[in-house]
């Protein structure tokens, strides 16, 4: 056992659970807090606290919100008629940063993964149905799951189910990333890049 | 501004003011939270609450402690001829990890450094001095320092200091690493342990 009081063995235990640290870097982190200000330390432990009892989903798209209707979804300015698909609250991030899209987004909360066993049941497929009912404003569903296999086939799945209802449903475009170079780039993304050419 | 609560955002910014956590990592391990067992962030948090309010400073050593004594200094079993100096709680960790050393320590809680403006006064040389007073048992302090400049430096400070008190001064031995090849070691290594060499 290392020679080490119980409180700090404690935190160390802890910090360790979190995903990618390990025991060593777990020590490191903790003994950075305790060398620090304590008032770090309290800093962190309160908004631990505060996590679960104030972080709750969104009534209507499943983001992270603090009250009923997260940010977006209470933001009259959003333009009601564009409607996007993704999987995690991180995906809303991630365009949120492109500043492209102005629409309103619907987490799957989850990707259909017949491995790991999840189906569409698993996920938010019925609440989307339910927001796209014909009373809706929604004219075009953009499709925003991952480019891999479990993203590629909730897609597909959603694509199916969605033509139906008269709607434009589109996916987000493959092909190269920016500042990517073709010899080095797979197969699969060089073929959809060449799938997706477009005229210029 | 990211569409997360602001009781998220409170957390990923503590996490990333963690050292080696980028905002990436921290919005990674803030999910993981949110995602998993709210207990989870709670007990981390109540560790956190914990740390500084039950971990202090051994009296004697310095090394972590509960108690007034760490349980290196209390515990009876421990050959209290030999004293081990070394910079941090981590290196008593260490240290201990071989099982090779059954003395006690002397935690300095840093290393003489002149470019950080760090002197013998910033460190707990005083109080090393104080523990080899005429009446105390020990007979030899081995200089558990870093190898590196600064190790190096407080070593041969401590060395010069202790010498005339007519104590057994000890370094730890310096050279190839266990699995280590010559081919890939530094000059410096090899000179040392070139310099050490025993006959076997």
């Amino acid at each position: 056992m290392p020679p080490y009081p119980s409180s700090f063995l404690k935190l160390v235990d802890e910090l360790a659970r979190l995903p990618g640290v390990g025991t060593k870097t777990a020590q490191r982190l903790a003994f950075h807090l305790l060398k620090g200000d304590p008032l770090r330390a309290k800093n962190l432990a309160q908004a631990l606290q505060n996590l679960h009892q104030t972080t709750h989903s969104c009534r209507q798209c499943f983001n992270l919100a603090e009250a009923e209707l997260c940010t977006l979804c209470a933001d009259s300015d959003r333009d009601t008629s564009l409607l996007c698909v993704v999987e995690e609250p991180q995906d809303v991030s991630a365009l949120e940063r492109t500043g492209e899209f102005k629409g309103l987004y619907h987490l799957l909360l989850g990707s259909i993964s017949p491995m790991n066993g999840i189906g569409p049941d698993d996920l938010k497929v019925k609440e989307l149905l339910a927001r796209l009912d014909p009373g809706s404003k929604v004219k075009e569903v953009i499709l925003a799951t991952n480019a891999d296999v479990e993203g590629e086939a909730t897609a597909l799945y959603l694509a199916r189910l969605l033509k139906p209802l008269g709607l434009k449903v589109t996916r987000l475009a493959s092909g190269l990333p920016m500042g990517g170079d073709l010899e080095y780039s797979d197969e699969v993304t060089l073929a959809r890049a060449l799938q997706g050419r477009r005229e210029v």
